[in-house]
C-alpha cells in the first residue's frame, strides 16, 4: 500500500525561505523538486492541509529549550484526521543580525520570535542588560524587516546562520543561543491514514485528555505505559481550557503502533481517557532502534492470546 | 454445551460420615442420589478425579481462621487439567467429644486435625491448659476411635456437632472454637473444560508463578488486577519448593472469564508470569454480586478494540 | 515573626495601568498605598525583588486556556531564593478595541500578547478569518499604540475590557475570549524565606528535575503525592533546556509545609530528585479548604514517628 | 548496651535430642554449655520465654518446601514483646526408618510431622502409594516411638538421618525428601528490646495487618518498601481469624531498623496499616551483605532531612 507521499504532492512550511522550518522540509526526499507552500504560522500550514491545498506540512512541534511548541500540539488535538508521517530533526543555531553599519553597543531594541528569544537569553541579559523585546512571528521575517525603508522598530534580530546567504545582513555576534547543542523537532502532518511501515526504530504521538475526576490519574495514564515496557520521550501538559486544572497530555513514545505492546497500550488509554487522539507512528529522525525487554515481545503477546484462547473455546491446557 | 454434573456423576469427598466436607457435599443437587466415595486426604480424592473414579470432588481450600489449605492449593498447582466448577460455605462449629463417663477435668490428651485444632486453641489454653494434643487425620474418625477396644490414646476429641447423631458419644463442651463466625469454603473440583455460565455473582481462581529474578513483581502480578478494577478476595503466597523465596500465588477474584476485565487481566497474567494455571471460574457461594465501577464494563474493552481496529485499519477516527 | 510585606514594602507589576496583572496586585491589601513599580516583562519584575528595588512582584503563574506561563515558571527554578508567599485570581476577558472610526470589517492586522491572542483564537477566526496578528508584549500597550501617531502597525487590539477606562479606544466587540469562564492565576514573589501561617486552605509550589536515567521516574515523582494522599493541581513538565527528553516538572499541590503529609513528600521528593526547588507555602486564592483522608491527618505521622523512636531507644511496645 | 545472651542464659527448643531445632540451636556459639530445655511445640517454647524459664527460643520459622511455619508466626503475630535475635538455616534430608526386620514393602502406615510428611509426598506416592499417614507433633518421637512396646501404630517413620546416631532404627530409604536442596529456616527468639548490631547483612522481620476496607491495600503495603528499594524475602498472607478475606503479612526484609531507608519504611506502614508489630533485626545466616542502589544511602535520607529542616527554619536554601 502506497504512503501519502507521490509524485503529485505539495507542502506548506513556516517561511520565508530561511528558516529553520525550511531546512528541515530539505530533509524530506519526496519533497524535492515539488510545490512548496511559506505559510505565516503553523494553522496556516494545517489549514493548507485539511483543505488540501497541500500534501502535507511541516511543523515545529518540540524543541530542546523551551519544550513542546503549544501552539502545535493545541493544533494537532484539535483538527481532527491529521497524521505525522515523518520527523525531522534540525540544530538550532542564532546569530545577532543589524543592517550593516549598526554596532553591538547600539543595540536597544531586539526583534525574534519569542521561542528563539527564550533560548538566547541568558547570553542578551549578560551581553545587553538593557535591551527591549519585539516579538516576530518569524525570526528570518524580523531580520529582513531590518532593512525596510520607514521607521526602526528594532535594531538587532535574532536570526539562523544562514539568513546572510539571502540577506544583506551584517552578524554582530554568533551562536548566542545559551545551549550549543539546541535542535528543534519538527514533524511532517498529512491527512492520510495510511500508517508508515513499522523500521524498528520508530516513534508512536498521540494525545490523550484525562479523566475529569480522578486524582492519581496521570499515574493511570502513566501506567499504560509502563506496565508494558513502553519508554516515553515526550510527555506535555496541556490544559484543556475548560476550567484550571483540567489538561490533556501530549505524549510521544519509543515504537510503532504494529508492536503489539503499543497497540495494547492503546487499548488500555482508550478505556482509561475520556479522548485519545493517535497521532501517527513513524520512522525515528535519528533511527536509533527502539530497546525493550524481551518480555515485551510481540510473542510474548501473541502466545498469551493463544492461551486464553484455548481456555475460552474449552481445549485442555 | 452441558455441564460435568449430570446423570452419571459421582463424588468424593473425605469422609467419614459427618465431615464438615460431606456437609459440603449435601450442599449440590446434582449430587444428590448418585455415589459418593468417602476418601482419606484431599490426594486421594483428586486421585479420583483425576483417573475418572469419581466426576467431581469436594475439597476444603480455605477457612477463615487458618487461611488457605495449603495442600489443597499445592495439589491443584501440579495436577494439570482440574476444574473449579462450584463453591460452598460451611459454618465452622466445634465440640469436645469424649467417652460416655469421662469428666472434663480428666482431660490430659485431645486428638484432633491439626486445622481443628488450631481453631481452638484458645479455648484449650484458657480451660485445659496442660493438655497435649494428638494429631489424627479426621476429627470424625479421632472422635470414633474413641470408642474403640483397646488402649486409649486420646480422653477427648475435638469434632463438628452433628457427630453425635451418628456416634454415642457425651458433649463435654460445645462452641470451643475461637471464632464463633469461622466458616470453611470448599471447591467442587473436575476434570471438565467448561466453564460454568456467568451469573454476575462469579469467583475465578487461579495460580501464578512469580518471575524469578525481579523485585517488585508481585507488585506487577497485583497491578494487573488492579488496573482492571478486579478485586481480590484471596492471595495467598506458597513456595514453589526448589529454593527459599521463591513463590507462587493462589488467586480468587470477583468476576468471570467471560467478564472481559478479567479475560484482559489474564492475557497480562500470562504475558507476566512464566506459570500460570486457570482453576476455573464459577459462581459464588453467597451468591453477593459483583461490584466494580462502570469503567471496566464489557462495552469499555469492546469499544476501545473497535476504536483500534479502526486505527489499524485505516478508517478515518 | 511578621511576613515580608509591611510599611516599607513596595511591588513590582506587569504595567502599564489597567492590565489583569495590575487588577491582581490591587487584590494584596498590604499593597494599597504602597509604591509599585510598573515593569516590561516577567524577568525585570523578578529581577526588581532579586536586587531589592521591590519587596515583590505580581507576576502572571498560569491561565486555564494556556497553561503554565513557561517565562514565569523557567524564572522561578533558575532564580535562587524567590519565595511565592499570595496567590490571585483574575477573571479573564477580552474586549477587541480599535481608533474610533475603525469598523470590524476593516481590521487586517491584529496586536495581541500572544497568550491573549491564543484565548480568542477560536472567536478570531470565525469572524476574521482573513487577519494576521502582530506580537505584542502587553495587551494595554499594543491597544495604546493604536493611537499613536505614525505609522500603523495595527488596525485592532485585544484588551481587557478595563482599557476604556483609561484611553479613548472604541470597543469592536466584547467577550471575545473562547472561554468565558477564563481566569488567570498570579502569584506574588518575595525574598523572603518566612513561610506563611498555615491556613487549612492552602497551597505549596515546587519544581522538581526528573533524574536522568530512569524511565518511569515521573511515576515515582508522581507517587510521593499519591502515597501521602496529596492531591496536585498542576503539572507542568518543563524541559531542563541541555537536551531533548530531560525534564523539571513544576508542581502546585494541596496543602502547607507544615502539613506532616507535605513535609514528608517533600522528603521522599528531595531523595529522589537531583534538584528540588520549594517555592513557598501560601493561602490559596479561593479560601477552598484542603480535602484529604483522614488517614494522612497529623497525628497520624506523629504517632508513627513516636511508636519508631520507642522501638529504636528499646522500649517495650 | 549488652545483648541478651549472657552467661545466664538458657534456651528451648523442640526435641527430643536429634530434631533439625537441636541442630539449630547447636549452631548458637552462646548456647553451648548452658541449659537446654526440650519442649513438644512452638507455643510451649515461647511460653518458656514470656514466662522467663528460658533467655531464648529456637523455632522454625520457614522452609522451603511448605513455607512459612504458620503456627510460629501466629505465635510471633499475638505473643507481645518477643523479638527474634538470630537466624539459622539447617539443611533437611529425610530418610525413612523402621525397626529392624522391617522390610518396605510391608510398610502401610508412616508416622511423620506434617511438613515432614508433605517434604516427601512425591516419593511415598512413587514408592509406596497405598500407604497411610501418621500425624506426630515430632519425627523423631514418631521415630523413637517405632520401638516402644504395645501396638503398632505405624510401621515406619520419616526421620532426620542423624536418627541412627541415637537410636537402633534400620533405614528402609535415604533422601527421601523430594527436594535435595530442601532447607529449614529458625530463628531465634527472645523477651529483649535490645536490637542486635547492625552488620551490613541484616534481615528484618515484621508483621502488617491490612486495613479492613481497601482493595488495593496490599499493593500500598509493597510500596512502602518498593518506593525505598527495599527487598522483600518472604511475604506470606495469614488470615487474621476473624471473618473470611481478612489478612495480616508476614514479612521479611533486606536490611536493619537502623538504616535508613527501612525506619523510614516502618514509619509508612505504621501509618498505613492498623496493626504492625517489629519483630525484630538480626544478621542474616548467609552472612551475605544486603544489595540496594545508592539512591537509597543512609547520607541521602539525612541530607533530605537537613534540607527540610533549614527551610522549615527559615534558612536561605
Amino acid at each position: 500500500m502506497p504512503g501519502p507521499l507521490d509524485a503529485a504532492s505539495s507542502y506548506s512550511f513556516l517561511g520565508p525561505a530561511g528558516t529553520f522550518t525550511e531546512a528541515a522540509l530539505q530533509q524530506v526526499p519526496e519533497a524535492s523538486g515539488r510545490p512548496w507552500r511559506s505559510v505565516n504560522n503553523v494553522g496556516e500550514a494545517l489549514d493548507d492541509v485539511v483543505s488540501g491545498r497541500s500534501t502535507a506540512a511541516m511543523i515545529a512541534i518540540e524543541n530542546s529549550v523551551e519544550g513542546g511548541v503549544t501552539a502545535a500540539q493545541d493544533a494537532l488535538a484539535s483538527i481532527p484526521n491529521l497524521r505525522i508521517i515523518g520527523e525531522y530533526l534540525v540544530p538550532v543555531s542564532f546569530v545577532l543580525v543589524a543592517r550593516p553599519g549598526v554596532a553591538l553597543e547600539d543595540v536597544r531594541t531586539i526583534a525574534a520570535h519569542p521561542v528563539a528569544y527564550a533560548q538566547c537569553r541568558r547570553w542578551l541579559e549578560a551581553r545587553l542588560p538593557d535591551h527591549a523585546h519585539l516579538p516576530a512571528t518569524s525570526n528570518v521575517q524580523a531580520a529582513t524587516q531590518l532593512l525596510e525603508e520607514g521607521p526602526v522598530l528594532a535594531d538587532a534580530a535574532i536570526a539562523p546562520p544562514t539568513i546572510v546567504d539571502h540577506h544583506p545582513l551584517a552578524v554582530l555576534a554568533d551562536r548566542i543561543g545559551d545551549n550549543p547543542n539546541a535542535v528543534t523537532r519538527f514533524v511532517l502532518v498529512s491527512r492520510t491514514t495510511h500508517i508508515p511501515e513499522r523500521t524498528g526504530a520508530d516513534k508512536t504521538s498521540l494525545i490523550a485528555e484525562l479523566p475529569e475526576d480522578r486524582s492519581g490519574a496521570l499515574l493511570e495514564l502513566l501506567e499504560q505505559f509502563s506496565t508494558r515496557g513502553i519508554n516515553l520521550t515526550l510527555l506535555q501538559s496541556r490544559p484543556i481550557g475548560d476550567a484550571l486544572g483540567r489538561y490533556r497530555f501530549v505524549v510521544d513514545l519509543d515504537g510503532h503502533l504494529h508492536d503489539e505492546r503499543v497497540a495494547d497500550a492503546l487499548l488500555g488509554l482508550r478505556r482509561f481517557s475520556p479522548q485519545v487522539v493517535f497521532l501517527g507512528s513513524y520512522p525515528r529522525a535519528d533511527k536509533v532502534p527502539t530497546e525493550y525487554v524481551s518480555r515485551y515481545d510481540d510473542e510474548i503477546f501473541i502466545e498469551a492470546r493463544d492461551w486464553l484462547r484455548g481456555i475460552l473455546s474449552g481445549e485442555p491446557e
